[in-house]
């Protein structure tokens, strides 16, 4: 293992890049991620790790990976996104495809923009079966450290698609979902009425709610009913307890 | 209306104190917010507001609180917690007392430790009319400015009790609450296949799950059934998916 000193070697260089620009990201393949145990469930899903990041004050434990560096601890401050890392940073490989074969339920998230949401939503759907998490609109992404963070490695594991609007029905068309919208009209349908196997339900982002443009594609809009005072839930929550409908009704 | 410029006005003190001390917050029994949107909520949820802080460039609006002052950019940055706000920071008097009546059901948070977990899960309470929100053991403040921003105003609305673990059992004795531990042991029963009305049930935090102190003084445990591959929710989804098994057998 090698040691980087300098903030303009091109490792350090390449990694910042990948954490603050997404567009990179995608071009390079690659994407950033932090702690060992992020690593160790990286690893059990099969995912290749490119580059790892030890601060001297780490505890190093060897890994498979051929591109590992240790670097001082400022470097490693200035090279880490998060505050208070236990580290290592590390780069794993987007997967060429993880969008094959049919899905059963998928939950659609448009214009998301926090990526803890976008991170938690693919983590309960993870832990739910759920076919896939469909983002739809300017959603966060979810290979940004944050979402990747907070999906606690279910982002190894769970296919997420991306979906422009205009290709969401025949998405769930060729999936044979029927397409629901969650929304807080009176028109809307309460969730406990419906069978929610077999479906595909969009939630929108916690200012504007669902487009217009979504809205009209789908089949019908169901609600979770609340109290009255009330006026919405977290995006996560609100996917996260659709989600469960879902899995509900399945012994 | 009065200005200030100087990062050594008592009133600059105060705020930043009451952000960063929890035990001043209490002291003075206020606690800090930011946003029109939460003022609104504060002001028609019957909240006395303090003191408000308006940065220049804002578009001040009138509001009845005797304690205003505008302060340049750079000293509202200083003031203020959080990255690119739209103002106004201000204060709240908390309530001297919203411990009262008997409640129907409750979710317990134990050593949640996330102030963005706790506001949220405060929102799903309110959302769902579940009568309280239990912080034990040493969870993060409810009135924390992160806190109270995810939990959208809820804070203002919702009852929140903080208890003590060995306490727990005789408020949920005089609430006449079932209790119950969220666990992953196989021991625990499908969450569906109880009676969740009627019910008090604890949620632990992400990384040591429930005190083994609190499992004890529970009478059963309970599981939101996952695929094998995950190993658990975050907790404010499970807090909320749980309050939703409480809420949905309502009609």
């Amino acid at each position: 293992m090698d040691r980087i000193t300098s903030r303009k070697n091109p490792v350090i260089v390449h990694i910042r890049k990948l954490v603050s620009d997404r567009e990179y990201r995608y071009t390079c393949r690659e994407y950033v991620c932090e702690g060992i145990t992020l690593m160790e469930e990286a690893l059990s899903a099969g995912m290749e790790i490119c580059t790892v990041i030890w601060s001297e004050d780490h505890e190093i434990k060897p890994i498979h990976a051929e591109d590992q560096h240790e670097v001082p601890v400022e470097l490693y401050s200035y090279v880490s996104p998060l505050k208070s890392s236990p580290g290592p940073l590390f780069t794993v490989r987007m997967p060429v495809s993880d969008v094959e074969g049919k899905i059963g339920s998928a939950i659609i998230l448009e214009n998301v923009q926090d990526p803890g949401n976008i991170g938690t939503v693919i983590r309960t759907a993870n832990a739910f079966g759920i076919g896939s998490v469909v983002l739809a609109g300017s959603c966060a992404d979810h290979y940004s450290i944050k979402a990747v963070r907070a999906s606690m490695g279910a982002v190894f594991r769970q296919r997420v698609d991306i979906v422009q609007i205009a290709d969401l029905r025949s998405f769930a068309g060729s999936n044979l979902l029927r397409l629901y919208a969650a929304a807080l009209s009176e028109k809307a349908v309460d969730i406990r009425s419906i069978d929610c196997k077999g479906c595909a339900i969009a939630v929108g982002n916690e200012g504007g709610g669902l487009s217009s443009e979504l809205m009209e594609i789908c089949e019908g809009k169901v609600i979770i009913p609340m109290t009255l005072q009330a006026e919405s839930l977290n995006a996560a929550v609100a996917a996260s307890i659709l989600m469960w409908e879902m899995r509900r009704r399945e012994k």
